[in-house]
């Protein structure tokens, strides 16, 4: 049976607000929707929170928090400020998890293994607040290639190790188009058992021209999603699929056109 | 102190023919080079090999052997027949080895263990061969963005799990551009051991503009070379430290200039 559908929100996020993009949901008969943090500020939390209940969409997660890392202390405490006032936010909106991006290395500095240390101390530094709001911390790990600027958190092992470290309320989201490569993956999707907080998917491209704005909509690429897909399910992930692009070639597209299309290949393709 | 310095020869590509580089590599007082089989069969063989013994370069590397991967039992096969020139050339060059780029997916595929399976039996079907001739199969993890086109082999500790299962005349060839981001890089250093049959150093850019063509020179990046130079010394490595730039900025400059600057940064970052 096809998995059930949300909308991360960045998919159409040159043309739609967070108020369109859940009257778009409800529209196509997406059940779920995955907010960005601008748009959810754009609208304002608790109109937000009010029309995603008002359409019975179920909040698949927010994205994002994360980015720790930073060049002094001060920047590091306003990172986890930061990080705290969307632990809030996703508790307001009912959010399945917080998607943690970790963030890169701070600019100027070579020490990766002090940039995770500042991710592994901040995601410490928030768990309580998370735990308190009952808000799992999903780590996502992003493909290596966004290791110097977005995540230090390169592999799901690296994020499971995490999750064994920091212990209760933390899990990890699995984005196909960052763990497709991993030769340990379906050990570690295994592994990973009942902390799958959330599953994403999109295409790796080939050739693929941005190492950031060009991912592909499902069955565009090489990525066997249905494989990936009953691995999450033979670890017990029952949940939604999140269609989640950055694409600059869909981004210009008419945004009823990108959901059609999306809905049309989740059913092919996941 | 300083590790010997390696040209490999793509850097200067655009500008310099393999005879350039070898002179090149004498006047600027660099005794290693790598070249790559278009420039050696261009130049030819024996002629090559004649002036890279007259000028007392070695020869670090041969680049390279590998793309297993095809649609087809007779790709695969035309595969493995140049891989057996690949040994022959890289035999009669006294070449320390023969680096291994393993090849991606086969065009249409989203076979990944597939693809990986059609490396190992490549492998596997040249190896008698490599070792009768005494030529080093270096397997060459390459960065997961290459997964899809160029190397199903993404990781130190996937390649070392291959030459654990393909036996001796195997090594690995580690280049910090392909393995800088992984959280598990030291262990797989200290268990290559004697295996690291070569080291190749350019830099990580932020931002990359390009998935293949916008390699830094070593300096320029967030790559901290010395400390990945010192895990493959720690294991035991002791050879050539070989710059190897796929860069449209630097194949734009002089190569002379090129290597002038390759030699300073060597110097002050590997």
């Amino acid at each position: 049976m096809t998995s059930a559908l949300s909308l991360n929100t960045v998919t159409v996020k040159e043309k739609w607000g967070l108020a369109q993009c859940i009257d778009g949901c409800a529209r196509h008969g997406i059940p779920g929707i995955s907010p960005w943090r601008d748009v959810l500020q754009a609208m304002g939390l608790q109109a937000a929170a009010k029309q995603i209940r008002d359409a019975g969409l179920t909040v698949t997660g927010l994205c994002r928090g994360g980015m720790f890392p930073a060049p002094d202390a001060a920047g590091r405490a306003a990172a986890i400020e930061d990080n705290r006032r969307a632990i809030a936010e996703a508790h307001a909106l009912g959010a399945q998890c917080l998607v943690m991006v970790c963030g890169g290395l701070p600019p100027g500095s070579k020490d990766l293994p002090g940039a995770r240390a500042m991710v592994r101390d901040g995601l410490a530094a928030i768990l309580p607040e998370a735990r308190d709001a009952g808000v799992t911390i999903a780590l996502e790990p992003l493909h290596p290639m966004t290791c110097a600027d977005r995540s230090v958190l390169s592999t799901l092992g690296q994020a499971l190790d995490l999750c064994d470290e920091l212990g209760a309320g933390t899990g990890v989201a699995v984005d196909v188009y960052h763990v497709w490569w991993d030769p340990d993956v379906a050990h570690q999707m295994a592994r990973a058992g009942t902390r799958i907080a959330g599953f994403h998917a999109c295409d790796w491209l080939v050739p693929t021209t941005d190492l950031v704005f060009d991912r592909g909509m499902p069955g565009d690429g090489v990525i066997d999603i249905p494989a990936l897909r009953a691995m999450a399910e033979g670890a017990g992930y029952r949940g939604f699929t999140e269609i989640e692009l950055l694409s600059r070639r869909w981004w210009a597209e008419d945004p009823d056109t990108v959901l059609q299309i999306m809905k049309d290949r989740h059913a092919r393709f996941c």
